[in-house]
């Protein structure tokens, strides 16, 4: 018979019954008030195996937990009697692999620490989630994206290697440090964006590349949306290769102005492209911007390249929109996608719901990749009406994207609040054969159950 | 009861029985001479979905196959009995989409006129597998790989979307437009590479990138394979970005001189690294290339920036390498893959297993990202020493490359010939969660049977 302060024998990392804290009840947005029968914050591998061990005998449900910084729900306990297991003790950074350029972290290691580390190194970890303090298990399970996923892609393609527990307590290693492979099932891309529902990430090896020495940002305002969506879809074709481009309406920034108290480089138009090039050096970048120079020329009523103080004041302005946004109204965060040319007619059609349903909405986003934050607004309204026409548009909204060919969530994960959403805009096929690839590694469904399907 | 030829009424598209061609019982190397049932040619998805029900009620196996140009016995019928479905003639490029950079094309389309399309329009489609000549849907199979992967990835990083029939007949289509997901289970990845053992890929969208407008070659001598790829590893972090670095020994490459007649542009030293670098501008690639000469001048014998016309004459002699050979001797080609700065300790144990089981062993492959072709050549060996000989030779082998983290195969998949190293080299809890997933999309064990695992 297992014991939980046996397996955990010291008692700050075990929390039991009553004694959990307030915070494992919610995360960022989402919040949920049944109790948990406790919380373990293991430091190994052997001690996640065994806590598995502990929840089959008990059968008691598993929720793996990392910084909380999540905003779908995912990590939030909804059924009652869960076991947490919370590996943000877990976060060493093993290894630095210089000739394969791989490092090797445990699941609690924040995204921000990994960043400064390796760059202090000459190494680039490009995914670059807007929460630096998020955990890399965290990123892995939602397949994070952030800023940098127009040239780099997100967190899935910077997985070499995971080592897994399984709902069955077996450990599994899935991918490796080679470059290539036609050898069996890709099963590693299963678990990434799985949120939880699979496996507890224990180890995660990660592919770095050379630090880019040099970069560039420049800001194009535009009067309309559609005109810096049509510049986007320019520059992406040119070469010019940006590695960010942010789009963000004149009004969502007005919150972060107000915030940080100076204002954007640019106070003309309606919409704004703020982009990074990077590169070896600077004069590699000189054409490169000429290229975005060149399409601005056209439908831009201004273009910038920036200072680099000029930069860092302007990211700094698109950084904090939400925490803008923040001080002044409650809002529901939204990061749907469509495909990229499909992005200025999803803005557009938010414009049109938010007459139609009397709730105000802003949208900024990824222009680059199609992934668009869209945010309702509370502001004045009762909670009731917030409820009733929050539910009303977010319906209109989901088939609007459904409709653009788009997905519910390109880079925070579905949880437990896009739940509905997702299963009317997936294929029944799709969802039957996700349902049975669940109850492969989850039988008893033990891990993160009512999550995502 | 469904009747082959009202689902396939045209006769030339329909081989029954003793009528079937001679080619659809090999593949480039691996031959099986069981009977099959019949070869069908269908056009069209419908066709596909009928000719799998038809497979259903007569309790057949499937077989699905594109040009024919695999190399490790997936394609090959194996137990007799077979419907061999060849998706050859659905060839068409569907679409493309310049807003979202996509090319919708069928599974039979050539690798070789995709990259002619494309670049005809000033779009680039990366992936470069030796065999222009084989089909998109067999690059799909296998996750091909080929010459540009050590910057651009793999086939795998450019399929956005592909539709496929299940063996229960349903279809499913895997991802979509959108760039960014976190939208549920990846089931696309589990598809890509599984080399037809779950579903027969009907329609495949692919991204592209915008071509890139200058490219230069480079080629550097070396005494010692070591300090060939010693170079490579130092090349890879320097940030010279090259999108292929292919290293061949000497002897190797003296069979393709002998077979195009002209020698390569360097005769010194016996291990070369033969690279490429593109970019926007020829400037861009100025200090590029000038950091390969700084890493160069400190091992390199010679080191020669190509001119154009050089560039192809020594290109075509990597390209006939494996031609080259065919004129001279039977042999044996393989495509192991280690982390990459395991690359000349693979090959120097390549020298002493030659040694050991007296059998010439020849290597070439894309350092850039640890993959050696490695080659066991049978000249005047008798057929049955070389069975022997190599079977020992390849046990060996196999266990260097499992000793160095390695995997059986980077880009040509497992098919029939390489099962058993797979079996091996493989975590058995691994394996044991591929059978089930096999099982799940295909219960009846239908779709390819015998194949990987």
């Amino acid at each position: 018979m297992l014991n939980l302060t046996e397996i955990i024998s010291v008692p700050s990392r075990l929390f039991i019954g009553g004694t959990v804290p307030e915070n494992y009840y919610h995360d960022t947005y989402v919040k949920n008030i049944k109790p948990v029968y406790a919380v373990a914050l293991p430091k190994t591998q052997e001690e996640i195996i065994k806590l598995v061990d502990f929840a089959i005998e008990k059968d008691l449900h598993i929720l793996a937990r990392g910084a909380g910084t999540g905003v779908a729900g995912a990590q939030v306990p909804l059924e009652g009697n869960e076991l947490i297991i919370d590996v943000h003790l877990m976060n060493r950074i093993v290894e630095l692999d210089e000739e394969t350029l791989t490092l090797t972290v445990e699941p609690g290691t924040l995204v921000g620490e990994i960043h400064h580390y390796v760059e202090s190194k000459g190494y680039f970890y490009p995914p670059d989630p807007a929460s630096k303090h998020s955990t890399i298990g965290g990123n892995v399970a939602t397949n994070a994206g952030g800023l940098r996923a127009v040239k780099y892609g997100t967190t899935r393609d910077y997985i070499r290697e995971m080592t897994v527990v399984l709902p069955s307590s077996e450990t599994m290693t899935l991918g490796s440090k080679n470059i290539k492979s036609s050898s069996g099932y890709d099963m590693k891309d299963l678990f990434i964006g799985s949120e939880g529902t699979l496996g507890i990430t224990t180890e995660i090896k990660l592919k770095l590349i050379p630090l880019p020495k040099a970069s560039v940002s420049l800001l194009l305002a535009f009067d309309t949306v559609q005109q810096a969506t049509d510049a986007t879809l320019a520059i992406l074709t040119s070469g010019a290769d940006p590695s960010g481009v942010e789009l963000f309406e004149r009004q969502a920034l007005h919150y972060a102005e107000q915030n940080l108290g100076y204002p954007l480089k640019s106070q003309v138009g309606q919409a704004y492209l703020l982009m990074t090039l990077d590169g070896n050096n600077q004069t590699e970048l000189v054409g490169r911007v000429e290229l975005i120079e060149q399409i601005a020329q056209e439908t831009a009523l201004e273009s910038h390249v920036l200072t680099k103080e000029e930069a860092l004041k302007n990211w700094a302005l698109r950084d904090n929109i939400l925490l803008g946004l923040t001080v002044f109204t409650e809002f529901e965060l939204l990061d749907e996608v469509v495909p990229i040319n499909k992005f200025a007619e999803l803005i557009e059609s938010t414009k049109q719901m938010q007459e139609k349903h009397g709730l105000n909405v802003l949208n900024f986003g990824h222009a680059g990749d199609g992934n668009v934050h869209t945010l309702l607004m509370k502001d004045d309204l009762s909670e009731e009406e917030w409820t009733r026409k929050r539910a009303a548009l977010l319906k209109d909204l989901y088939q609007k994207v459904a409709d653009l060919g788009g997905l519910p969530s390109a880079e925070h994960g579905i949880g437990i609040v896009k739940k509905e959403y997702m299963e009317s805009m997936t294929d029944e096929v799709n969802l039957k054969y996700m349902r049975a690839l669940k109850k492969v590694f989850d039988p008893d469904n033990r891990l993160n159950p009512g999550k995502i399907f």
